[in-house]
């Protein structure tokens, strides 16, 4: 009667899934994503590079007779709402302790991220090209206040590499579904 | 005696994982992402697009004067390789039954492509923002064959939108890491 037997457990009891598949990285923790203290400091990051690339803008006397450069200035007013639009719900998230990883906001983030960065990335190139087309092609650098330019342009790039990171993050976080730790507000509601 | 006892399996039997998480799509059955015959044909038409946007630019008259042009004509040619190098391993790996959907490859697919693409686009709005440069503002269009400035521009647009496509396929499967459904070869030799 000292046969081993194998231990065993009741079905009732259901076996715990946490261990499998990948590593379950709450992204709640994952600093610059939404809601978190890194995922706000990017966003101001955005916003304060894109109101410097603005501001450089239109210091430049007429800088409204080239579309690229007009195009430039629309996407940074653009970049900065939604930059500071979100730098704003991440504090109030931080602050009242509301969760923003639900599949709804999280499409939002990754939506609005991707729109406005290809936005901002346009206009930064589109202005570049003609910067280079002035300064090296032309050499007429004098009257067409280049360093100006290329300092805004300097700010778009910066701007758009952030904004490219909180891109990342959410549409890494959308992908990656079964990290959703809060509900939506429609499936609240629902 | 008839009381009911709760069923009971052997500890030593593995519970199932499958069931666990999200629903587990096979990304090999997902259209368009690698190794299938939709991400082979996304690959092609990068490609074609790509070598339309190049073969209208070298056909303008001292293109080479201007940087923007110039880097669009590079772009074009990266992007050439890249998409015609993926569509082959693509048909490779439909016609050996070789699996692509492992870490290493997947990771190689996310870097490259969003490298490409970055590279396409800017070399897309750089040219554009020349070409409303000279259509719009100055109106010299004249001289400047301005239709194939557009022509190749419009391509090279249609060739980012699509490699846009293979990167989102490549990510989303590089986070949703546990839809991995072979082992990459370091794996294998290790």
């Amino acid at each position: 009667m000292e046969a081993s037997y194998p231990a065993v457990h009741p079905v009732g009891v259901p076996p715990q899934f946490k261990g499998a598949g990948p590593p379950a990285t709450r992204m709640k923790d994952l600093p610059g994503s939404a809601g978190t203290l890194g995922g706000m400091g990017i966003r101001f990051g955005q916003f304060a590079f894109a109101l410097t690339s603005f501001s450089v803008m239109i210091t430049i006397p007429d800088f409204s007779s080239v579309t690229a450069f007009c195009f430039l200035v629309a996407a940074m007013v653009f970049q900065c709402m939604w930059s500071l639009s979100m730098g704003i719900l991440d504090g109030y998230a931080i602050l009242s302790g509301q969760c923003l990883h639900n599949s709804l906001f999280v499409s939002l983030f990754v939506v609005g991220d991707w729109v406005t960065s290809t936005i901002t990335f346009s206009g930064a190139c589109a202005t570049a090209g003609i910067t280079v087309l002035i300064d090296n092609d032309l050499n007429r650098c004098g009257p067409n206040h280049c360093s100006r330019l290329e300092a805004a342009v300097a700010m778009a790039f910066l701007s758009w590499i952030m904004i490219s990171l909180s891109f990342f993050f959410s549409f890494w976080l959308l992908s990656s579904r079964y990290h959703f730790i809060c509900k939506s507000p429609l499936q609240i509601i629902l």
